[in-house]
């Protein structure tokens, strides 16, 4: 590992994720490779998210890759957002298409045309629809394997209501489940609130998200929910019959979880070693390592594969009892795949009834015995889930600091980076100046807010706001 | 329902599968939505497959949806197969890509391209890779939901070996997975051998696929399964060191399925009243519908509520309390959604203990006692999933024809349709004057044969062929 964590953490994090065979480049620049371990941490996110979106009447969905230019068109800032990103489609096989085709960079618009045919009256009402897909957004910016690429995998959750109440109950449910999945399964912790008039989605009304903090001082926007009000309803005409016989327009929203997730959650936890993946997500969870001579191969082995079969009813669990390479460098060769668990097995181990357990995070190590393994294990992997959180945790709120003006932000964000907890207006021209002279910008704004301060900015009163330079 | 499946099946298909709610039109021309229902088989049909995939060691990943054309290209065959139906990228944004971008039509180009860096020496195989995606042919015949659309969702496995004889074992493994899925989940039975020369997938060596009979007497491939030999490992230069130190070129297999097997289930189940999905794949597996009147609402409610709670635990079941609707209307909708297990449950049920259970597939009625209900419950759905499997067995045995000329052969194709087995010498000249005279295909050719007879054409000898017109 030629790059090291706290000294370039950009080269850092390229390199942990291609070595430790998590991600491959493509031939496209910005579209990545899911390789089988890196796309298993995604498939536990999914199967995570996806049970909680069900738990609360969430349904799937399939809609197709295509938008036609004219519907994309149909909501002004929507199209306005999105269009500089669009991948377009003219041709197919030799002839020309009569339409260009948008490769959605999103499904809101073709959804909804869709949709607005679904819904006459009240009792069809909620409809929360969800899709796990792709969507292509032609980024020009230098894309990064999971933080920035031009085709990602994400959820897109489009929910439809009769009242703006209903509508807006909803957020919490579903950051609920979003907060779930980044804190228990993820293991990293985030900031909810609302995002700024200025970094509301395309669209949308109003923009709620979680924002995390990397190790190099920056922050990144997590999972998402927008609130779109009537502005899709109207334009796609999404017409209910109330209770009252009146006609009413739907009020909808929007969320997301995507493969970014990934990233964030590896540069997060992950070391010098390499990937540091958390046992819920990891695709192998503990791998058991023989080691052994030519006297006690037969045995030792015989004894790991036992083993193995029992751990394997409760555990994604792998036996590397490859003869050519040393205990050694299967050791490294793990550490650096981030196997959340090692179990050492030695011809001694098996006198004693025992095994070794090393932790990939700490690197703890400590002796248990065979008699009751699986128990040991699960605690161990438990401990490690935890533990990997309330070290994000700690981070967290070590970098996060407090500045009563702009100069005190700078010289936070200019010396460490990290979040800054600041008091601001609400006026945009504040937003503009602080972004201006610092070059961090808003990050949200927290719903739990106690008491007023000066603006950073104007000094006129404002409520608190997170702060920092973002990815 | 307008059109009868007797009469106009073509009709009847679209009706059934439009009302049933399982799919929709997109404005895209032959791109479909998957609505709730519908997407759920995927969902299920997806579990199923999947599970049995990592118990043999495939793992999942995923790669690009662009294929650069220079990349295309690259193996002959291929290219010629797929170029007249691929969907172009031509721009990004306001700017020209310097490259097309092909959708994806399959990934073998893109996949071979990234694999071959990940193989160095033989201890990296076999290596069976897959994905769960979306590709795109752009058809140019008129498209029908699920049976032909331009984009669909599917399996692509793409596995290397060291050896042929490694690379060939794995058919019987993966075509076993596909058997077991199709009989045992859709419920629908299919003849499996190899494809002709003709037939055979672009790039590949031999294809096998399962090939199903539509109820209109046209046989439509189902699964199938291609030996690409070393063909792609030699364009894409997919190299490893052999044992001895020697340089190898990798065997590869490809293999899928795909939506297309919901509508040839769906075609094959269904009915006059709607939709007939099998109790392993259907979204909803009971619907509970309490019948009531204004004295006993609340009692036969508040009942109905807790074996709702109790069945929960078991099933995908729905409590129907919705009181703007008939329970005759109710049964209607259900039906044609095609729920396989109607729950009735009246205030006479009530007080005797029991409910009526009306299976979906025959019509049939029978009492079942609410102690033990889950078990009932269980049977009859699994009696009604073992019934659809034997009727549409039933249903290919008594379509199944054999004939020892040609104009036999067209005597039963214009006649009724169905699979014709003839004997066939297995030269290309025979195979296309069938073709030519009847307007059906070779479909395959069973890899159990019993004695040699004399060729449908020519009268050389010939090996048993299943015969018929294709979809």
């Amino acid at each position: 590992m030629a790059a090291k964590k706290a000294e370039n953490f950009d080269d850092w994090y390229t390199q942990i994720i291609l070595k430790a065979e998590l991600v491959d480049y493509s031939p496209v620049s910005g579209c990545m490779v899911l390789r089988p371990s890196g796309y298993a941490i995604w498939e536990n996110i999914q199967k995570a998210t996806d049970a909680e979106f069900k738990e609360v009447g969430v349904a799937n969905t399939y809609f197709p890759l295509f938008i036609p230019e004219r519907l994309l068109k149909k909501e002004a800032e929507h199209v306005e957002g999105f269009a500089p990103e669009v991948a377009w489609v003219t041709h197919a096989g030799s002839s020309k298409l009569e339409e260009r085709l948008a490769i959605r960079p999103t499904s809101e618009t073709l959804m909804y045309e869709v949709v607005s045919k679904w819904i006459r009256s009240w009792r069809d009402l909620p409809m929360q629809l969800n899709q796990w897909n792709n969507v292509v957004r032609w980024e020009f910016r230098h894309p990064t394997p999971f933080l920035r690429t031009r085709e990602f995998l994400w959820n897109e959750g489009h929910s439809l209501f009769a009242t703006r109440e209903e509508a807006d109950a909803e957020r919490d449910v579903i950051m609920g489940v979003y907060r779930k999945v980044t804190e228990e399964f993820l293991a990293i912790p985030g900031y909810f609130g609302r995002k700024t008039r200025s970094e509301t989605f395309a669209g949308a009304e109003a923009t709620f998200s979680i924002e995390h903090l990397l190790p190099d001082g920056k922050a990144i926007q997590g999972p998402d929910w927008h609130s779109d009000g009537q502005n899709f309803s109207r334009a796609f005409d999404i017409v209910f019959i109330d209770q009252n016989g009146e006609k009413q327009y739907a009020y909808q929203n929007t969320w997301a979880i995507s493969t970014r997730e990934i990233g964030i959650m590896l540069a997060i936890h992950s070391d010098d070693k390499g990937a540091v993946v958390p046992p819920r997500l990891a695709a192998v969870q503990v791998v058991l390592v023989p080691i052994v001579n030519d006297e006690n191969k037969a045995e030792v082995l015989r004894e790991a594969k036992k083993l193995h079969a029992e751990l394997k009813r409760s555990f994604r669990v792998m036996l590397d009892d490859r003869d050519h390479l040393t205990p050694g460098r299967k050791f490294n060769e793990w550490e650096l795949k981030g196997v959340p668990l090692r179990i050492e097995f030695g011809p001694r181990d098996m006198k004693e009834g025992q095994a070794v357990l090393v932790r990939r995070d700490t690197g703890a190590k400590r002796v248990a015995k065979l008699s009751g393994l699986s128990g040991e294990v699960e605690r161990e992997l438990e401990t490690i889930q935890k533990g990997l959180f309330a070290r994000a945790s700690d981070a967290l709120t070590k970098n996060t600091h407090s500045a009563s003006t702009l100069a005190e932000v700078k010289k936070i964000l200019d010396s460490h980076g990290g979040i800054v907890r600041i008091h601001w207006c609400g006026r945009e021209e504040c937003e503009a100046r602080l972004k201006e002279e610092s070059g961090g910008k808003v990050l949200n704004v927290p719903l739990d807010q106690r008491g007023k301060a000066s603006c950073v900015v104007c000094q006129r009163e404002g409520s608190i706001a997170l702060f920092g330079r973002s990815y």
